[in-house]
């Protein structure tokens, strides 16, 4: 089948190579012009013959909003807008109504599987109308890895359930990283673990924990034992974020992804009002004993205890 | 070669097959006389020849240190114990010293892989001295999985490290499955998400989160899509508690780890007092608006809010 | 002066009687007539002379916007109306601009005091212009507590300044009730002490923790000293979960906010779906030794440990 | 009555005065020479009447123990031997039995009051026999706050239930800190926010969260509006730990109390040794958005997203 492609960056790009390579031709577009196939949304559109299939692959928020928008005008009755961007599963119901006020189908794709997509297939978790998922099936069956459809690939509901689903999906990625760093912290605290790495590495077959997530730290540990390259500056992608004011709205309990949250916003401080807060207090209220990171006490107080 | 294996519970009986199935002789040891080889332990070191390796598969605490006790008075300079249980790993230098005392080798070692090591093989995180590993080492390579020794085995360090590798691999564990059930509950709730087996189920492949421990979670759902038979009390092995307690000590941050354990504590109590406490307090400065479970205020409150 | 008051529940009640009490004129509307003065709110306007300042005492929401509305319709240029209610600080742009269109002021108050409000005095946040805070001031100070202005009154930024602080207040609260409601459920739970109630007390006078919270635990514990009566069944306000969002939104790390409202939706669940996942793993890879309160092995696990 | 006081840094040369100002006479010994009345603690015992009663205001851990250890040498049968000093409480069943073995009676005095106590008085928690007690009270009396005994003075219960009883009013202590903290961060996050000390003054009367605690907060920004002045480097004093071990043995959730904890080891921290795995796996599979403190995403990521 034909396929319009919109957003050529690297995920965009290697999503693009292994469509292509399962047969299905792909049209696409990209404001970079050195990297587009076309010129405009327009031109795109009017290279695909009906019933037409564009895949955005787009920032989330107004870049994808605008992609959208301007689809509306050009797409046809009949025609499939899917969003395979990171946007927040709350946007995908006004893209939805806006595109089927004009017979035109909607559907959200959460796609995971990063730079290794393009290798070991993309895992896409699905939300929109029965008929609107069969059009764009070819396509998901190109993307997804090898193998029955059932593992990599889901249609989670209607309109929104994919990208919820990849909302979650990314909180307990947040959950499962953290709990790993925690563990590797305090493996790296121990004077009797003289070998960080290949513990982890024994971990790979066997045992509870092995998962994907611990063969990369496996890798990044190889490539560089302390860690002594890497900033301790994490960043988020709104997902995340997300995620907890979903536990908050459904009262879900995330202690965990929520501290594997705040634990990202405060590796970005560089100092924490909130200590600096309990610091004050501290000094108010009389010094106190100097504790080593043994939990021994080191000198004497001069000021009283609490 | 041969080895004495004492402790034939399930875990240990599986063991004895894997090693029996590498061209081993076990001579195993249970007090249960229907599931032993020999009558005690004097019969079990005497049915061995030296250098003899005898590895305990007891639970922790008093069992394994009488049996430790029992064997120093057994065995002979140049032989080693192996404590393949979960203990702690303050536990392993008293023992080491013991039988030190009398030249007899003593290595810790963690074994993780539950009932499906019989088939996958273990993974053996090891502690002691390089001579005493040695001569253990047949037995560990039937033990761990096929493959390269490193991916399954790994010698950490001295006497305990073994232990203390296995412990801080339990306290992941803890981490990485309250993190995959938050994410279960939030998905459970949220009315878009029409196939929550599914959704994990598409995320077995090429996902981030992919995992063993996703994989066994899916087989769950399978069995049971609404875990309508399984009871939400979960104990803890006390490996996840020894964690917390290192974290403690060495001064590093568990947020993830500990709220882990913490939920699996609130998931025994009938109610909770610290709650009851709150209620307690709200009472006392009067009553507050009911919110339901979306957020959204129903009915008056009677008194004032707060 | 003059105020109209809308909404005469109980908190509403009994800020009328402390306004009242400082000689000020209190025209009272609410739907219920039985507690009301005037038949609706036009004849609640009817009745004040301009500048007419009307007090909004209403359930946040919808009931608190149509108030808004409608009033928007019957005041004039000049005219002030105060939110009092635990409105989100969100909906306060949207109502002053509303009222702003036409002339009238709008001030964002939030009220901090419970039913010991009446008697000593409530605490007030107050956001908006200053011209329309001066104009309410005289019933400012009849509502907060005797002393310092500065002690109990704060004009704390512009529209919607009043009811952040506010809801920053109560996610503060959540935090102070749940450290002091698990200090409590430790100490019950030690055999040691055998005088919880006591030791709570004696902390009243000269610790670092006395506070008004811990005087209201001590009343409560004195009332019922097992907290036999009391449901750990703990509903939530709005405001701790519009806190944590908020944190959220400033990547502010609020661990223990977050966790001591996660504790309160814990409390309303009868079992937890996440721990019932959590216990689904445990089952699919083997069973587990059972650890007793106390951490101590009980019993022997017929299934291997991980 | 007579009184030999052991240890006088400042926390202990405030308790002399305010038990000399109660018409006492106080013995001090103090190794610092200059500070002490007597040359040693044989000294001290001598010039003491029998019974004796003997106060330890010592650094805990080992040089509490040597005190304990020396004075069982000293003093005779009916004397009392009080540890005022912050000792772990498992400290004390083995002081009191070594000085029980030749009559001494032994009791343990958990001291809340900082700098504070000599104007307020300090709160006391009192653990050990009854009789042992009653040959101290008219020194507790001296040192408690004015006013009914049972607000600043508790028997909590034996041996070793007044350490643990201020151990426990510590680790509320630290969530009440973190509590407060988190909500002054969150304020001066938010623009809406002109006054962070006046709304925190505000709220020192007629709201929930009023105490001492938030006096004090309020104090240091009155001194250091922006705390620009303070480091966020925040030690604790050993009674957290305590706290979160004793919820781990008793199962009791301590979400709180060890997240405020767990923000103090945070705060020590240059770099954080899990927050660098969590960015090196990030690495690993691939670029994200950089996403800004508001949650925007900023820039284009030039590797793929997940």
């Amino acid at each position: 089948m034909q396929l319009g492609l919109v957003g050529l960056g690297k995920m965009g790009a290697n999503m693009r190579t292994r469509i292509a390579a399962a047969g299905h031709e792909v049209v696409g577009y990209d404001p970079r012009s050195e990297l587009s196939d076309v010129a405009s949304l327009a031109e795109l559109v009017a290279r695909l013959e009906g019933p037409r299939v564009v895949w955005l692959m787009v920032p989330h928020g107004d870049p994808t909003r605008h992609s959208v928008v301007e689809l509306a005008g050009l797409l046809a009755k009949g025609d499939v807008v899917v969003d395979g961007g990171n946007s927040r599963f709350t946007d995908d119901r006004p893209n939805a109504d806006l595109l089927g006020a004009k017979g035109i189908g909607y559907v959200d794709c959460g796609v995971s599987g990063g730079v290794w997509g393009l290798e070991n297939g993309y895992a896409l978790m699905v939300g929109g109308a029965d008929d609107d998922v069969a059009k764009v099936m070819p396509v998901f069956d190109a993307l997804r890895p090898a193998g029955p459809r059932e593992n990599g690939f889901v249609h989670v509901g209607p309109v929104g359930a994919g990208h919820y689903a990849k909302m979650v999906h990314n909180g307990i990625e947040y959950g499962l990283m953290q709990a790993y760093a925690e563990g590797y912290e305090l493996l790296q605290a121990e004077p009797l673990i003289q070998d960080v790495t290949g513990t982890l590495k024994a971990w790979t077959q066997g045992t509870v924990v092995r998962s994907w997530l611990l063969d990369l730290l496996v890798r990044a540990l190889e490539e560089d034992p302390e860690l002594a390259e890497i900033s301790d500056y994490t960043t988020d992608s709104g997902e995340g974020r997300w995620t907890v004011e979903e536990g908050v709205r459904h009262a879900v309990p995330l202690h965990v992804i929520s501290a594997a949250l705040f634990a990202r916003f405060g590796s970005r401080q560089e100092s924490s009002p909130a200590l600096k807060a309990v610091s004050a207090l501290r000094n108010q209220f009389g010094g106190h004993a100097m504790v080593d990171q043994q939990g021994r006490t080191v000198g004497e107080t001069a000021a009283p205890r609490e």
